[in-house]
Order: C-alpha cells, then sequence, then structure tokens
C-alpha cells in the first residue's frame, strides 16, 4: 500500500424528505441556485429547495448543458459578481455539480481567464462554499473535490480539482431518483461501476488487500441493485443502496494508497465531446476494450473480478478472462447501455478522430502509462 | 435503509515513516503529549515524535493505563490548566485516546465535575484539539468521535461521544505495529472484527445491502491479514491492511443508516472492569454466546455471515448456524485469543457479579434492547 494523506470534509444528508435540511446547512447570505434542464421543475424538487431557502436571498442560474460548458460558467461568474453572491447550491447530477465546482472557483479567479484551471496553468487559492442537491446516482461529485468541464468553443473536455472544492454538504434523497429516466438510471449505474474499475482493474505491485475488498463491495451492490431500479423505478431499498455506493465509487477514500487507471474515461471523454454520447454511454463503450487489450497487464484483476464479482467458475485462464470481459459487456447492456460504437453509427473515422486527439495532447493513459492515441484506436477498433 | 446525517473530519496520513509529518498538522502553540506504560520508548516512536516537535514548547504525560481511569485523566486536566496548553497529541492506542478525548472534554468543561459527561449529565461544549499518533490497530478511535472511561473507585466502565471530539489528524504508520507483542495483535484484530460485528449481525427490518457489503469486505480483510500478522509480524503489507481496516470498522461511516447492537462490549466491558481482561479478550468470550443466545433473532444475518464469509457450504439453517458460531470462536482462538471464562478461572461467581451490574443499571441492550442482566448471565453460561 502506497502512503497517503487525505480527509473528506462533506457532510451527507441522506434519506426522505431531506432537503429541508439545508437552510441549516448554508452559511452564506446571497445564494445563486445553479441547476440544468429544467426537470427539478417537474418532480417537485426545485419547489421543495425553494422553500427550504424562504429565509435566504437568493437567485437563480439553470439551463446548465451535460458535459457542461465553461462558456455557460462564465455567464453564472457574471451574476455572481453582480449580485455579491456568497454560497452556490448545485441542485442536479454530475453536470451541474462539476459545473457549479468551477463556477465556485472561477468567482475568485484573479489571475486572468479561469479556463487556465483546466489548461494547468492557473491555481484555485480560494473557492465560493456550496452545497448540492443530488438529483442522480452515478458521479460521487457529491462528495469529492473533481470535475470535468468542456469548451465548447475548441470541444476540448478536461479535468481538474482542488481540495477547497469538497462541497460544504450534500443531499442524497434516494426519492428523487424515482422520476429518472431509464437511460439516466442506466448510465448511472454504468458510470459507477466504471469509476470502481478505474481504481481497482489495474496492474499493481502494491498489496491493497483492503482497498480491493471495499471497491468489490460497491461492485457488488451495483450489480445487484442496480437492476431492480429499472424494473421498479419506485424501489426506494434499491434506490438508497445505488446512490450511497455511486457515491463511494468516487468520494476519494479507497482510491488512498492504490494505483489508478481512468483511461477509459478519458477516451470516453472524447467521443463525448466529439459525438455528443451521454458519458455512461461512452464507459460502456470502451471499457470492455480496454480490458481486453491491456488483458495480459490486468489479467490477475480481471480473473478476480470474474471469480469474486461475476461468480465465474474456475477456468482456463484465457476462457476466465474471455468470460469476465463478456460479463462486464452483459451488465452494461443489462442495464440498458449499449457497448459498441456502431451502436451510435460510429466507425472507423471516429476511431482516427478520438485517437489523433489524444496523440495531439501526446497524452499517456492507464497505470502503466502505455496508452497513447494509436493504442487508444486499436482499443476503439475492438469496440466496432 | 435509516436517514442519517454525517460527516468525519479526521486526516488521515498513512504510511511508512510519517510520524514527521505531525509538525505542519499542529496548530496549537503549546503541546501536551501523552502515552501509556512506555513502549513507545523502546521502539523509537517516542524518539520520532520528539525530533517532529522540536519547534513547539511540549511537555509530557505518560502512565496512561490500559482502560484508562478518569482519576487518571483528571491529573493531565490539572497540568493542561496550569501550562496553560491548547493541543493535545495522542500517542498509543484505544486507551491513550479514548483518555485524551475525555482530557480534551474535562479540560474545557465549566460546570462540575467532568465525570458528568459519563454519567450523560454534562454535555461537552468545547474541547482541546488534539492529533494522534497510533501504535495498535484495533479500536478506531483514531478516526472517531467516541471513548471508554473507568472510574477507578466504583469500577465503573462507560461511552461518551461528541462531535467535538473528531482527531484533527492520525497518522498511522504500520511499520510502528511491527513490535507489537502477539496477544495485543491479537486483541487488536478481534476488537475491529467484532466492531463490524456489532454493527452488522443485527436483526433489522432495513435494506442496508451497501453497508453489509461493505463490512463484509472488513471483515474478510481481517481474516486474511490477521493470521499473516501474527506469523509475520514485520509483513508490512498485513499490517497496512489490518491497521486502516480496523480504522474503518468503527469510524462511522458505514455505522450510518444501520440497527446497531453493542451488547458484546458493554458486557465485555463490565469483565474488564471487575476482573481485569483485556478488552479483546472479553469480546473473544462474549460474541459467541450473544450469537448462540440471539440466534434466532440474528439469524438472517449469522447464516450470511457463514456463507460469505466463512465459505461454509448450504447446509440446514441450524447447521449453517451452528458451524458459524463455531468459525467465529475458531478465528478468534486462531488470533491467539481466548474464548472461554475458565480460560481466565472465571464462573459462575463471575457471571453472576456481571449479570447483577447490568440488572443495576437497567440497561437493556443489543438492537432490540431485550437484553438485560439476566440475559447476560445466560449469555455467558453458554461461555463458561
Amino acid at each position: 500500500m502506497e502512503n497517503f494523506s487525505f480527509m473528506n470534509p462533506t457532510k451527507i444528508i441522506f434519506g426522505k424528505d431531506t432537503i429541508k435540511e439545508i437552510s441549516k446547512e448554508i452559511t452564506g447570505r446571497k445564494v445563486l441556485i445553479t441547476y440544468g434542464g429544467g426537470s427539478i421543475k417537474k418532480n417537485g424538487v426545485y419547489d421543495q429547495v425553494i422553500k427550504a431557502l424562504a429565509s435566504f436571498e437568493f437567485y437563480e442560474f439553470g439551463g446548465i448543458e451535460p458535459n457542461p460548458h465553461y462558456e455557460t460558467c462564465m455567464k453564472a461568474v457574471d451574476l455572481i459578481k453582480e449580485k455579491s453572491i456568497d454560497y452556490l447550491l448545485a441542485i442536479g447530477g454530475g453536470s451541474v455539480i462539476d459545473a457549479t465546482k468551477f463556477i465556485a472557483s472561477a468567482a475568485c479567479f484573479e489571475n486572468g481567464d479561469p479556463w487556465q484551471i483546466l489548461e494547468r496553468k492557473g491555481e484555485i487559492k480560494k473557492a465560493l462554499p456550496y452545497g448540492t442537491v443530488l438529483t442522480i446516482a452515478a458521479t460521487g461529485s457529491e462528495m469529492n473535490d473533481g470535475a470535468v468541464i468542456t469548451k465548447a468553443a475548441t470541444k476540448d473536455k478536461l479535468p481538474f480539482s482542488s481540495s477547497l472544492l469538497y462541497p460544504k454538504f450534500s443531499v442524497l434523497d434516494p426519492e428523487i431518483t424515482y422520476s429518472l429516466p431509464a437511460r439516466q438510471t442506466g448510465n448511472g449505474v454504468v458510470d459507477a461501476f466504471v469509476h470502481v474499475i478505474e481504481q481497482y482493474l489495474t496492474y499493481s505491485t502494491e498489496d491493497t488487500t483492503f482497498q480491493d475488498n471495499m471497491w468489490e463491495g460497491i461492485l457488488r451492490t451495483l450489480i445487484s441493485e442496480g437492476p431492480k431500479a429499472l424494473k421498479e423505478p419506485r424501489n426506494y431499498d434499491a434506490r438508497a443502496n445505488i446512490m450511497w455506493a455511486a457515491t463511494w465509487a468516487l468520494n476519494g477514500w479507497f482510491a488512498q494508497g492504490v494505483d489508478q487507471d481512468w483511461a477509459t474515461h478519458l477516451i470516453g471523454h472524447e467521443l463525448t465531446a466529439l459525438f455528443g454520447l451521454d458519458h455512461g454511454q461512452t464507459l460502456a463503450i470502451v471499457l470492455p476494450g480496454v480490458m481486453r487489450k491491456l488483458s495480459e497487464q490486468k489479467s490477475v484483476k480481471i480473473k478476480r473480478l470474474g471469480k469474486e464479482i461475476f461468480s465465474i467458475k474456475e477456468e482456463s485462464s484465457s476462457e476466465l478472462i474471455d468470460k469476465t470481459i463478456q460479463a462486464t459487456e452483459d451488465f452494461f447492456e443489462l442495464m440498458g447501455v449499449k457497448t459498441h460504437l456502431s451502436d451510435y453509427n460510429l466507425g472507423d473515422e471516429a476511431i482516427e478522430k478520438v485517437g489523433n486527439r489524444l496523440n495531439e495532447r501526446n497524452w499517456k493513459l492507464g497505470e502503466c502509462y502505455n496508452i497513447t492515441g494509436d493504442v487508444a484506436k486499436e482499443i476503439l477498433k475492438l469496440r466496432k
């Protein structure tokens, strides 16, 4: 196990009818509510938040798109400066929360264009405090310090993080997720599943028995509860277990001391930026390809995944690996998320574009830093 | 899953040679180091701490006994007041850290005798900040807000907690535990194991699939790594996995939303207070009795423990329960911790005393509040 130093200061308020608690948590005077396309106005979440904020001066910034744009975020920053807003409240899923993290940073950024934060040229030295009301179990953004932002002008989708960016609190009410479309429920479970895989299914010389056991606990939960939530959208227990497990898939605690991959995410980001696929959809396509291409390097963990999580009986090494990759793909399909480029009418041209963009960035992805743009092309060719 | 609201603000500094980090974490000017019987002076930990504190004004308070005494703690409080100490640093295991939690609270307690905190008559409104350097994997006290203190005069061993009592930081260097006597290694693993069981092996009408899966991850770790550490005391990976798993067995996160038992601990506390048994020794005696006596109430989880953790093959319900209880007992014995009262020359007289003390307190223990002093006597009679 590698040395580490870590804390996670986010307070979690979990359960039925908990949105009303936010009034006790917000320490600012002027609050900006951030949200997306308006589903919160249909499912009652918006009304609950407005009621809870009765004693605050508050403003609204809606219309944050999926894979949120830098350009959109900067409009919120203008509003914050104009109104001297001192606290943010994100109501949404990963996109809204990620956008809010960037807005919180950009509003306090004093050295030019905040896009520099994404280019790793500008440091976050201060950020506005914020809380979240989570509306989809997926990204873990509700309890971590990272986010991904897209510059629409250049189609660059890039991650950033800062220890100043943990939410002060996050409200996780599983009932909010009852009204999610099946596509979003599926995408969310796939996203959380792949978050675990990126931190578990690695080649490593470190002994991380404890973390591996905990990752498997999260995977088991997603595999047993995910299909339940698809079949019975109003099954509270399934929704609660998924919501809480998804938070743990990316809140940083079990990432400590372990090697990490993230190639699937970073290749997937290009598919989203260039062709508009949902984030979860890209992961379901890319991961089986990464597992196949890196099957030798990752063989110990792929076999462990097969035996422990998919209960595949002892077979030859190559059979076990084949069946495990297939079982992973089958799980994504079971969650209603397609696993091939052709499902979205993408082919060789798309593969070239994605690979070339990664080559241009000169990225070497994965826990062994051996996935170049050319290797990504090979991975995607396995997923036509 | 029940509603909950929780945060855990402790920073963990984990790994080899990390004690030197404490100088960056301590925010006070005058530091009191608290410790126990002096083993830290033999294994080099004391020297490392002193070196790291070179730039601080610091004082020492050693001699904190196992199952720390209120009377001892109050002497430290006198020293704190005399020297205007503003930060504490606990170097030790659960006893030293628990004592430090009480000292931190008592030093700021302004309404009479701080023993009232243990009697639930006095509220903790303020506490001195403190950090810890952990020397044994066991109690989880390094990342939670609870503690247990004994009044020597009356042999009352009582728990208390306050959200003001999380350590600001805890240093977990697994190498420190290389020199632990086998008895302490065994006790520590048993303690962590039983912490999980108290929060997992319960009768519950709630669906806590996620938490159950995570508890099982901790149990798996303790069962695979515990015996390794006994056989190879200087096995870093085993020590690291145990240390980190033990912290998670009682840091509060997976306790959220679940029912809890704690009967084994509270019956065990009486055995320690009256007869001086190690804490871990009492747990290894009491737990199999609790499982046996409550086997009907706890049957679902006992069977799950048997199948998932001890890999007991499907059998009749009663056989599965019997074998699971036996496997639990066998694991404790494998860790070198005895499981019967007779191993400590205790019998009917001791059982009477323990049960009567619980009856006097009018406690009704367990997740169903059905373990009175009389039931505790029946439990202990199964453990002669």
